[in-house]
């Protein structure tokens, strides 16, 4: 028998391989796979679902990230899913399989990141399956939420000349992730000099204990503006630039001196000789929210803080592209994260 | 700081430490932990919630089981737990760990197994996520179900006098995985004697590809009875009688000859010095419906095929019982498969 390597298709060939021919057959199955959540009707509101698996060395490495902080991470990562959608997270379903190496006290501590997460978005834990496992931990959460019909934003409604805006700021998580790789090799060498997170605690905050923009989808419903797309920013600004893109047959155009930088990563980027601005567009983990919306939200979107207009929505035939500081024009590839190459 | 071995709490124990103080917040979560299911209200029907992690290694092993069974049942155990409510499956998330052993046409022969059983009880793949791993395959499913309010059957609610019943037949899971076992050490040994699965193709089919009980439950409805209490077998008949009786506050009292067995599962016990009754009561992965009702349905039950009633409820300082076939009373323990004692 042929024998295809994944890594030949990647997490999103893989994906639309095995679900190309899937045809819902329950009345109350309204979109399925291909974005954020899924979409059902039970009654009056839509239910939205998401699933997120982590699985050690390759999602987290415990040599640097503290359970609790692993914990919190892991529950909001799924509340971000549902916010992207424009809903409301309600409850998860947390899975565990645990090996030997950890004590009571290890996933008492990453229940409690679990729970502070809940109790932080108000959400509810409502079951789940623990087990032993031969290798490592593995955290496996479902979240439900909710949204009326009229409210959920999915990635395909972005139209020409839509503004394209992101929250936040981009590749900061991603710098936090250096940082901390940084550390743990100066601490594992014979040279012990100082840990030097000092200064730069935000970096480690915004990859050990992101948080979801639900402040970013109030600011958005209080100020009367609809995205037209929206999905959040987990694999990095270009790979959820092509999904957006693709999904709803546009091409955009966004500007390098309009995406949001966090100063401390600029440092750090710039000490690590790395270049801050793939690491905004190529870093995963950032959480924040991508969104398209009409020009004619302009003047709405203004007021709301810590949000920026990166760009614009073009026809497709323009394809996807970055205008850089001296006016070139580069093309974006999606180099996100890739979790099949081996990275 | 202390460390426990999870060892010492078990599985169950686990949990109830991690979810002794949630308390839920969201009006539509109606409940959590302690069921097949958690439920929530999200208009005019109730949704059930479950979800399944498995583990190669702890819970399957690749070298007897065939990718494609594998995956029917990892959705099958998922729907098993929605009729244990007495709900409908309707969508199920699949995420999947994914190691490099594996190409893309295993992975694709483990999903086809996954679709044929969406198909075969009409339950949407709604969504998921799909991972690189460093070891082994992980398997996540989280199912939803549908059920009207006052269907809803929660373990919770065994009175005095009610019959207790299953479906099919117990232990015989058990005696397939027993015989999957014996092969595979006679097929690594120097003596390749034939392999002898035939005449035995029954017991395989339980522990390879077992279904869920959707027919009695139907058969069920159409009677007019609707159990007190209900769960499926999935870690033994002792473990979830536990599980009812502790939940309902009763006792309970079954008889060993009332035990439905399977001939070929007694014929391979006897034939491997196994004593089948205790594989009934403590054999895992039947995902047989136990259930209790009232007095007042019993010929109602009658016609029901594949449907025995074994005992009944009793006071709860009786404790839980099985009466012997020379009429001796022995106490019942739960046994079941306990994955943190590394069996």
């Amino acid at each position: 028998m042929a024998r295809t390597e994944i890594s030949t298709l990647g997490e999103f060939g893989l994906i639309s391989k095995l679900t190309k021919d899937i045809k819902p057959t329950q009345p109350s199955t309204k979109y399925t796979v291909g974005d954020d959540c899924a979409v059902m009707d039970f009654g009056s509101k839509k239910v939205l679902m998401t699933t997120d698996l982590l699985l050690e060395g390759i999602h987290f490495n415990l040599e640097y990230v503290p359970l609790k902080h692993l914990g919190y991470k892991a529950a909001v990562v799924n509340f971000s899913d549902i916010y992207a959608m424009n809903g409301t997270p309600t409850q998860i379903t947390v899975s565990l399989g645990i090996s030997r190496r950890f004590s009571v006290e290890d996933i008492e501590a990453l229940y409690s990141g679990i729970r502070l997460a809940c109790e932080h978005y108000n959400v509810d834990i409502v079951g789940g399956d623990t087990s032993a496992s031969m290798t490592g931990l593995t955290i496996s959460i479902t979240c439900l939420g909710v949204a009326a019909a009229k409210d959920i934003v999915y990635r395909n409604g972005a139209k020409l000349n839509d503004l394209i805006c992101v929250s936040g700021n981009l590749g900061t998580a991603y710098m936090g992730l250096q940082l901390l790789e940084r550390e743990r090799q100066v601490a594992q060498s014979d040279d012990k000099t100082q840990l030097a997170f000092e200064g730069k605690e935000y970096l480690l905050q915004r990859q050990l204990k992101p948080e979801a923009r639900k402040d970013i989808i109030e600011a958005l419903r209080k100020a009367g503006v609809k995205p037209t797309a929206m999905m959040d920013i987990s694999d990095g600004l270009s790979s959820e630039l092509m999904h957006i893109c693709s999904q709803s047959k546009v091409g955009c155009c966004i500007y390098e001196d309009k995406l949001p930088i966090d100063f401390q990563a600029a440092a750090l980027a710039e000490e690590m000789n790395l270049n801050i601005v793939t690491c905004a567009l190529n870093g995963g983990e950032d959480y924040e929210l991508l969104f398209t919306c009409s020009l004619d939200d302009y003047e709405k979107l203004i007021p709301i803080e810590d949000l920026y207009i990166i760009g614009h929505i073009t026809k497709p035939e323009y394809g996807l592209n970055l205008i850089g500081r001296n006016g070139e024009e580069i093309t974006l590839k999606a180099q996100g994260w890739q979790a099949f190459n081996g990275q």
